[in-house]
């Protein structure tokens, strides 16, 4: 039986008519490097995109799970590293939830690493011609919650699947009406960049040894 | 007889392998509007670019010259307003020359206005979902120099033509290896964008009043 | 007798309480190598500014003017090089006018560049350890209006008279409400700038040699 | 007998002449809000830094411990929330050490939380006219060793203590000769605020409620 990929988008959130995360997704193949993609749109819900993607692991048992969000201003497609056992939000969520320093577990580690090889992945999306950076903070609102609930998920309930997180930029027709200097890219090629992203986690077991760290 | 667009692009500089200004150019329609569009890639070099695109429009006689050019940099198009006298050039140009506040022409005015629309320009490319911006300053390097000879040409020799000047952003390969926060633009979409501002261009004679100043 | 040189600051404008850079020609002294330094504060307003600062050189007849502005977000200090016939006002400024794409002298030139040592005030003011650089657009709001109308008096009316103008940082307490981001600068600091410029205004005359120029 | 608070701040690196962290605490007053300040300056080492904190903490049993850095190119003062277990260096420290994808402390928690309250730190510095900001990244190089250094140290060994981290801006010398944009702050400003913090570091005990968070 071929292995498979969950790859999750949020629906549109904070005003914005279109989340580029899901779009990009709906690009996807659905196969990728022999393994089968399962795309999954996800309300931008604190506590509903988590059930949602429980119930699916429960119901797909993906060998991978790779969840997709909008970090608005980011120039470049960046794959985080660290989702932390935090909930602040800015904005309420499509549900009207707006969490203030909580934790996203009571019982959960405070921070878990992705399991998946990061820096191949962000080296892959660099080779084919796409910038790409490794982040270290997933924020502290949906993104970071759904990234750190699947790294939990996966620790205490289905310990065989590896996990991570991409945040693309603004698409380009959300760019019309921001500031000068606001950063977009086309949803083709943010599809593009996660298709290698996926290629990489699907078949790298150790992760690539370039140094992708701060000075600071 | 057809009226006819001129449109240069810059071939590539700075250690870039690519100048996305020439690429996006050579994307263009040979007809936007019923205008024919000439395509024209020039050196990046400061004498020699205002004597191609002479030599150019003394034999195509068109109606219209517009520029492209590359601010890396620069996250949306930005159309040109103002070109100035000056010629100061951080890194030599392709032919070496390197000119430190100088002059462009003896005999010109300190700065000449675009005399295309301009804002109905960067309205256009907006109404078309591509981030556009109008700018007051088109630098001081080998863009500006064009665009201002383009502009005494016209005043001096080519007084029913028009002419005007855009910047493109980082084609996305481009982005790879640059300081993360570097924005990108599909070449594709900067061509759209170009065909947007030169159907403007060749249709609207009066410009539009929409406020697109500084604060500063 | 001694030389004079007058050097103006706007009032606030835009919502804010404050303005650096009337604030921070106050902190200046009364004498700077030996010339006279006549202080004024001008109104952020298109058309007064112009006639106050015009009275003022009737009654001064200073050999040199300096104006001084704020830009919101820029982080350095930036000596102008370039002010242009045209104002445009994204926001009415503290009398209401908001003048779009106009002229702002009917006979005036359509740019004049600053007649002070640009270079050797930016040099001057990094040598001692304040971060400036040339700028190319001083906008197209009131501190564009005051530069170009001084420089077009320096041309129609007071010959032996040089200007410039120098546009100051958000003052620190500015930056607090202001998007992660934005720069700020101790108004103590944009002092020690000025002064220095001034310092190199009134004693040099002839430009410096370095390259400050753009790549696009 | 008086409370303490040891206050680090680290010697240059990466080139540069100053580290404004260490220059800023060196200003502050021996007692703030009646808590004795012990001043410490450690090297850019992963290794060294953390031994030296310890054999200090072991010494003088702070009850608080706060530790600053350099975080060039930020624009503000930025509390940190979060350490990470990890050492990632782009460049090699002032000993040459060089970690990649290392773990700080093997059996050390993924992250820590700051164990001051940050919220209220910020408040504070903003409260006095200085632009603060809570952040999510404390990077992966020196200072993000240090700070999850102290976290552990004090979860493992001085349990009573509370510990955090600041980052400052790049002191206004150091932008002199960095990119256009490149934000600045006095090291006066800084030592002003990191005061404000430790005033509320050691007088609330409970956090501020105040909406910090991000909105991907």
């Amino acid at each position: 039986m071929s292995r498979k990929i969950l790859v999750t988008g949020f629906d549109p959130f904070g005003g914005e008519l279109v989340n580029p995360a899901f779009e990009a997704v709906r690009l996807l193949p659905d196969e990728i490097a022999g393994v089968s993609v399962v795309k999954l749109e996800i309300p931008t819900v604190f506590t509903r995109s988590a059930k949602i993607v429980e119930e699916t692991m429960d119901r797909e048992r993906p060998d991978f799970v790779l969840c997709i969000g909008q970090a608005g201003g980011r120039s470049a497609i960046t794959v985080e590293k660290v989702a932390i056992n935090l909930a602040e939000a800015r904005i309420p969520d499509n549900d009207g939830e707006q969490p203030c320093d909580a934790p996203l577990r009571a019982d959960g580690d405070t921070a878990y690493f992705a399991s998946l090889p990061v820096k191949a992945m962000v080296k892959n999306i660099n080779d084919h011609g796409i910038p790409a950076f490794l982040s270290y903070t997933a924020g502290t609102y949906v993104c970071n919650a759904i990234m750190y609930n699947v790294l939990y998920l996966i620790d205490r309930k289905f310990p065989s699947a590896k996990g991570g997180f991409i945040h693309v930029p603004y698409a380009v027709e959300q760019g019309v009406g921001k500031p000068n200097g606001t950063p977009v890219m086309e949803i083709a090629t943010m599809a593009k960049a996660i298709e290698c992203a996926i290629e990489t986690a699907v078949t790298v077991d150790m992760d690539a040894s370039d140094i992708m760290g701060e000075t600071h």
